[in-house]
């Protein structure tokens, strides 16, 4: 055993957010400290010797960001050699989707700043954030094709239309509506309540929906398929 | 920046085999070095400063089993405080499946000893390594449903039972075998062949089979929805 092993174990999170208004949103730190000091990147840092990988990660986002996030998914882990100039750090990633009303911001520690930036409107990021961004980008498209999403991000009563426009801000594409709602129908984890939307346009207003919470995570557990 | 972490990095490789004959393998070194000596163990160790973390696996198997392996898949990193009772150890474990025949194991460095085991017949593991093992288990059984499998597995040509056999033993169950031939053939991944299976025993010889490698490699690019 190679006792003087010199690498590093970091933590970083990939934390997506969504409004309707604003559309797939990630949550990004300016770095106060060398190097790339004044570069945004994703929130993390290094692993204490006694925490666990998840508690780690929760400790740097509240630290950096002010955010407390109770749930994130192990993402990939990225170890280049020389994809930190300082040392040889293996970075543990992690990635969730949260929704940012009501989280409040407030860097701290090794941050100067904390902010949410629309995923098509990122400014450069330090070191490999950005493939890392991608990758999270990626899984997340994957897996809303057999896990159903929305309950932890939509308000609780909706237009049908508020889930159409999240999974179009997930797959940043156009669907299929008519056989996105047949679909959605099919799987039963939408209810369709009595209630009617509020318009701020002219039109026939459609009736609100809300989540059949015991279906949608049944689905979340037994996956689904849900080619859209 | 906590320059004296004292965490140490690893990789850990979870090589699935499969032959018609035996089933789901796995492959299982025996420590030549303590702590857990003489116990059974996944192949692994220490990543060593200059390599990357695939370099790092791919050396590790062929220090300790004496196989080249071309592609292992990232599968999730370990991490807990104790699960190495030396030092703090971050695991980041790696995971594919390879077809047997062939490979001459060939046991060296930290391995007293190298074999396959049918996974519903391992001995005990050291460390957290049957937990690494459940959940490569658990991946290679949910991607089986969304990209198809067995060009690398099976003879270049082969009877259909061959792929219904495999699908069975990574399922670890039965599978409706008329719904199974349709769903495969609609993908048109595989070939139906003009030769005949020659038979061991009294009956109708099938067709040959043999993998539309185009298409193949496309649908495993692509994903597919494959409720078996």
């Amino acid at each position: 055993m190679p006792v003087n092993q010199k690498i590093k174990v970091a933590v970083d999170g990939v934390v997506f957010g969504y409004t309707s208004k604003d559309g797939l949103l990630i949550l990004l730190i300016k770095r106060d400290v060398t190097p790339f000091k004044g570069d945004w990147a994703l929130p993390g840092g290094l692993v204490l010797d006694e925490e666990s990988l998840e508690d780690a990660i929760y400790r740097e986002l509240k630290e950096e960001t002010g955010v407390q996030i109770n749930y994130l998914e192990q993402l990939y882990s990225f170890g280049k050699p020389g994809r930190d100039p300082r040392n040889r750090v293996v970075s543990i990633t992690y990635y969730g989707l949260v929704k940012p009303d009501g989280l409040m911001l407030n860097a701290g520690t090794d941050a100067g700043d904390a902010r949410w930036f629309n995923v098509k409107n990122m400014p450069e990021l330090a070191f490999d954030h950005r493939d890392i961004v991608s990758v999270a980008l990626k899984r997340l498209q994957s897996k809303i094709v057999y896990e159903p999403i929305g309950f932890e991000l939509l308000d609780e009563k909706f237009p049908f239309s508020e889930l159409e426009k999240l999974y179009m801000a997930v797959l940043d594409r156009p669907i299929d509506r008519r056989n996105f709602k047949k679909k959605v129908s099919k799987f039963g984890f939408l209810i369709e309540t009595n209630e009617k939307q509020a318009l701020e346009t002219a039109g026939r207003p459609g009736n609100l929906f809300c989540f059949d919470q015991e279906k949608y995570f049944q689905l979340k557990k037994d996956g689904i398929n849900f080619e859209i």
